[in-house]
């Protein structure tokens, strides 16, 4: 055994349990507390292994999308969780992702930290079929908290049915078959009053 | 998309969402709350991933171990967490658990209820390389806790360090390259007072 190979793996692995105090803005599916991203990891992990037969596109590597969503929120750590609703909240995210990416991954033994790394900039460039399901999965999964809980972060922000179904439009295209379903949740959360119809026009 | 199909993989989705309101006994790293369960799990899978190089024995199925620990505490959602030094509350967890798979793994379609409940039946009986890796894991990530936060259940309950051997012995057979590390923890964590020395004998 190489001492100092395993003194960084475990230092890493001691290092993301920070990522279980990083409060995402939505919650629960029962409202009663707000998500953390490690246990959104988990999520979209599960989500990976059930729903990978809707991936619109052929021979998808199952075990690199879970891989994806496990490491795809981690340079949150450093960087925090950004908004995806405010513009604000998102203008220096890839600076603040870019450096906090460099830190962490730089724990690990360097083969590790270059295969994690490559993970991480694969998803945030969507630039292959398991970065663009892996992003259709971190979509469909607030989705499906804020209809649980009755308009969540859509009621508390105003947001409205196009705000959301432009920010659910990479499902549209990686998991083509799931777009009835979320073109159905999103009218009826239209109907019950959960996603504004329409955004005010100030005229 | 047969909707059948998908409407029970979501309502299966929906439900899990209840594994983060599961409390394990040990806390964080930072000691600051008490660990659920989904987060545990997410941590888990990372160090599938990262220590997979550790396991005894060749040609080990990483997905299947991450699928493993992904999946190995749903039934908590029913059956709630077993503190693993009390026996009295794991006298009659297997039959809750039991009652708990069937109940949760039947909310999925059938070939993946059946695939689920496998990869947690072959968890529970550690009878292939994958089962006794993810075991090792399991048993790893809380010694990183206890120690990093000073020895949390361990002093909470009194726990002595032939206590802790014992618990991380499936780590010396699954990953025996990690056992001198894991023997390290263990003494440091007794020199620092964070383990019972000797459990008093009484006379």
């Amino acid at each position: 055994m190489n001492d100092d190979r395993l003194s960084r793996q475990i230092h890493f692995l001691v290092e993301i349990d920070k990522l279980k105090q990083i409060l995402r803005k939505t919650s629960l599916m029962d409202g009663s507390r707000r998500e953390n991203s490690a246990e959104h990891s988990w999520h979209l992990a599960l989500m990976a292994l059930l729903l990978a037969e809707y991936a619109g596109e052929p021979d998808l590597d199952l075990l690199r999308v879970v891989k994806m969503v496990l490491v795809h929120d981690i340079v949150e750590i450093d960087a925090g969780d950004s908004f995806c609703y405010d513009p604000a909240a998102t203008a220096d995210q890839e600076e603040r992702e870019t450096r906090a990416a460099e830190r962490l991954f730089s724990l690990l033994p360097d083969d590790q930290a270059v295969e994690l790394r490559g993970l991480w900039e694969e998803f945030e460039a969507k630039s292959t079929p398991e970065s663009r399901f892996a992003t259709a999965l971190d979509r469909l999964e607030p989705l499906l908290q804020n209809y649980q809980n009755e308009g969540g972060t859509w009621r508390a922000h105003g947001v409205s049915h196009e705000q959301v179904r432009a920010r659910m439009s990479p499902i549209k295209s990686a998991a083509p078959s799931l777009w009835p379903y979320v073109e159905r949740v999103i009218e009826e959360a239209v109907e019950r009053g959960f996603l504004q119809a329409n955004v005010p026009t100030g005229t």
